[in-house]
């Protein structure tokens, strides 16, 4: 019989995307789950919506309460957490080397690796310097092939269609989970996701 | 010494202030806070974060689903719940009585009446005749002269000022919580404002 599965939806310049993923493979597993990572772009979803920019930018007392709100969502959560300087951040080549991995054995550790890069350690995850430490860190072993795989039409191709199936599967925000054709908002929704799925 | 205190802001037709409504006083009374009604018009930030309608209208997968949301959070809650047919509605009047009730011992009944009538019973809250009912069960010995107060100038000045007092301190939605300047939002960062309202 297969493993029940999760699916996390997760964008590698959003704040929130940061709590789910250094959480939500413990819980998963804990509850006998299989994580499957699904990276997306939300820049895309954002343009549907008629934004210019991220919304953390473009209304202040929004934006501003994020920025607060994380601080204490990661300090009661004990999540190692420092706001980056660039924001937004294009996280297109993360992704795609996330999309190219989803057979490898270091994926959801490049995935908290590269999240820890750019929430904690304030490092810009658009240089393939940085993300080559993050491979090394998860534990790849050829990361130049790695790195590689972010120029492959197949890969690019293949986020582009993932990207595509979160709209047309309702996705409007980072992060969100999938269980079955239940969908879940927010990292403050992983235990209701996780509570639907064994249920 | 005088009590504690948390501040709730709250929209009469925003689907989650139901939430945090149904909820908040006796979690507040149980950590010894005291709870103090702030009703505003949520209308007004949407106009400045340029919003022509609620954005729950707007972007059609994101109230989709906040619809859905609804139902499994009150669910889980056990809160009476049921999508009301008009959306979304003027709780003008409705917020207009609870400015002037601030000195009444039925103002939190009244507003929990008023979202049940809202939210459960699908009944239309602009209508005097259903705001006088839910006066009446929240113990309202005098229904005509509370009906009274919406109509009287110093009382929609104060709802005004209110709604003012909440852009100037950086509300953006609702239900939003102050403990003291500290602002928290949204009807899952109840226990969060009441912690650290404690601490």
């Amino acid at each position: 019989m297969p493993e029940k599965q999760i699916e996390v939806w997760i964008e590698f310049g959003s704040p929130y995307t940061h709590i789910a993923v250094q959480t939500i493979e413990d819980k998963a597993k804990n509850a006998g789950l299989e994580v499957a990572w699904r990276p997306f772009l939300i820049g895309a979803i954002f343009q549907l919506q008629g934004y210019t920019d991220t919304p953390v930018n473009l209304f202040k007392p929004k934006g501003n309460y994020m920025w607060r709100d994380m601080v204490r969502q990661c300090q009661s959560l004990n999540i190692p957490y420092k706001k980056p300087t660039i924001f937004p951040i294009n996280g297109i080549t993360a992704a795609r080397i996330t999309t190219a991995a989803d057979d490898q054995p270091w994926q959801g550790n490049f995935i908290r690796e590269t999240f820890m890069s750019y929430f904690f350690h304030d490092q810009d995850i658009t240089n393939p310097a940085i993300l080559a430490e993050a491979l090394g860190k998860a534990g790849c072993t050829d990361i130049e092939a790695a790195l590689n795989t972010a120029t492959l039409p197949e890969v690019k191709n293949k986020l582009k269609a993932r990207t595509e199936e979160a709209i047309n599967r309702g996705i409007f925000g980072a992060p969100s989970f999938f269980v079955g054709d239940e969908l879940f908002w927010g990292s403050d929704r992983i235990e209701q996701a996780i509570a639907f799925a064994k249920s």
